[in-house]
């Protein structure tokens, strides 16, 4: 049985590859491939493709067949944190440890790279020789409404509109679902899809992203306020900083730490009544609620 | 025969209809859809998503099962400018007479709206009933190329890194082809493959369109010089007083004349081997010639 570690010493590298192989070979602008390039490279957890790949591996396919949805999904979640970290919006100068986008390459291109990453990842899974159209219509239907005005978009919308109010833990959690969790959910489903997983099984499979996406996000507040500056890569404290609502300022850091064991164990438990051959999407989620970054 | 002052009066207000409606159904945050449909509502010609459905029309289709491309386009259309106005790149107060995006609801929801029409564009495509997967997959593919790095995105690169240089007539219009040429040829395209026709009437329809989308930029630098402020909603002159490149700064005013009326003319003998069933396509090509803003 495969380890987590040893998974994703293996198939990190590969998804990497993957993404930067991808941007290579655009016939654009080389100043807006450096630009696309730069935030890729700037390394992460890259949890969400690998997610997609465990998913995968769990149900005994061979997961390099996902490797193109794996690396839309990055691409997505890396255009993302371009855009978040504009002036305009959290105006971050560090992600990763290293100057911005926009601090490099200044704003106009950051916005383009952003723009070019988003709409790259819907030419990758449409070309994509590994599955079939119907696959990748689905794939593609759900990853626009995921990362959509109903889900993440949204999400930062009233991410930024909630600054500087109270909100109430329901309030909180309706934000991280989109902003954060859709995207999480949507790897674990086109993992499902490739897999052929049937409708119960891909409940499931939601289930339990739902909670890693909660815990994930319990986990990054509590880092925020915990962590190290040169483990995390940025400011710690950056959000009571912008008045940012948080799951320890809610429910105190106590009662933060019970929210993220009770989503542990609920995702865990939503892994039980599936076929899996392995234990990689239960480490998964242990992984996302021990890290320390 | 269908007039195209009549087929445009017929559909003009369908495709905006599908838009508005598509917009009010989502389950976003309110202020992200405002600024998404204040821009999707603040009028243009529908240029492109007029060509998708014309193309239709003109090879003997039910046209009205194209028009979720149709709107899908315009919405790109539509973000694009939005990002394009933004005081990082051309910083324009005014779009169609009326105040940019970010002048109305700030730069953060302006990128947002922008993201989220983009986002949604794909959506669009991928939920028609009306389409195969194939051809959902084929759309797709060819609109998150010409929309992307190696497309538009990297047209409005090429564009703002091109500003106060002296360019060729050749990286003139390779910056022309790649920022506004392409979506129009993806709105032929779209049409065309809706259609059924054959690769070899998809060449000429792409000629088609090729030309109609270097016609289309010519006739935006000859009003930009000449037209009145009122009608093209725009500062005259901007382009100027931008130092940006144009067609009859780099061939005089008479030689952009001469350069419009051959591609006006090219197009035409496009279409002269497809059989098409009405003037439309041709119609189109006038209209973008002769058009006053």
């Amino acid at each position: 049985m495969i380890e987590l570690q040893t998974f994703i010493q293996t198939y990190k590298g590969q998804i990497e590859r993957k993404m930067y192989h991808e941007i290579d070979k655009l016939q654009a602008p080389p100043i807006l491939k450096e630009a696309m390039n730069y935030s890729l490279r700037a390394g992460g957890k890259r949890i969400r493709p690998l997610l997609v790949l465990a998913t995968m591996n769990s149900f005994g396919q061979d997961c390099k067949k996902g490797l193109a949805v794996a690396a839309a999904l990055e691409m997505i979640h890396t255009y993302s944190l371009i855009h978040d970290d504009l002036p305009s919006m959290d105006d971050d100068d560090l992600r990763r440890g290293k100057p911005t986008n926009h601090k490099v390459f200044g704003e106009a291109h950051a916005i383009l790279a952003g723009d070019a990453l988003l709409t790259y990842s819907f030419h990758l899974i449409s070309s994509m020789p590994t599955i079939t159209p119907e696959q990748k219509v689905l794939l593609i239907n759900e990853l626009s409404q995921g990362a959509g005005a109903e889900g993440m978009v949204g999400g930062q919308v009233a991410d930024i509109d909630g600054e500087g109010a109270e909100l109430s833990l329901q309030e909180l959690e309706s934000i991280h679902v989109r902003k954060t969790g859709r995207l999480l959910q949507f790897s674990v489903f086109a993992g499902g899809i490739m897999s052929g997983v049937n409708p119960q099984q891909l409940d499931k499979l939601n289930e339990y992203a739902h909670h890693i996406g909660l815990a994930f996000q319990i986990r990054d507040d509590i880092l925020d306020v915990e962590g190290e500056e040169d483990e995390i890569g940025k400011r710690v404290g950056s959000d009571e900083s912008k008045d940012k609502s948080t799951y320890p300022a809610l429910l105190s850091m106590e009662g933060a730490r019970q929210k993220l064991e009770y989503h542990l164990i609920s995702a865990k438990k939503s892994l039980e009544e599936l076929p899996l051959q392995n234990d990689l999407l239960a480490s998964i989620a242990d992984l996302i609620v021990k890290r320390r970054s």
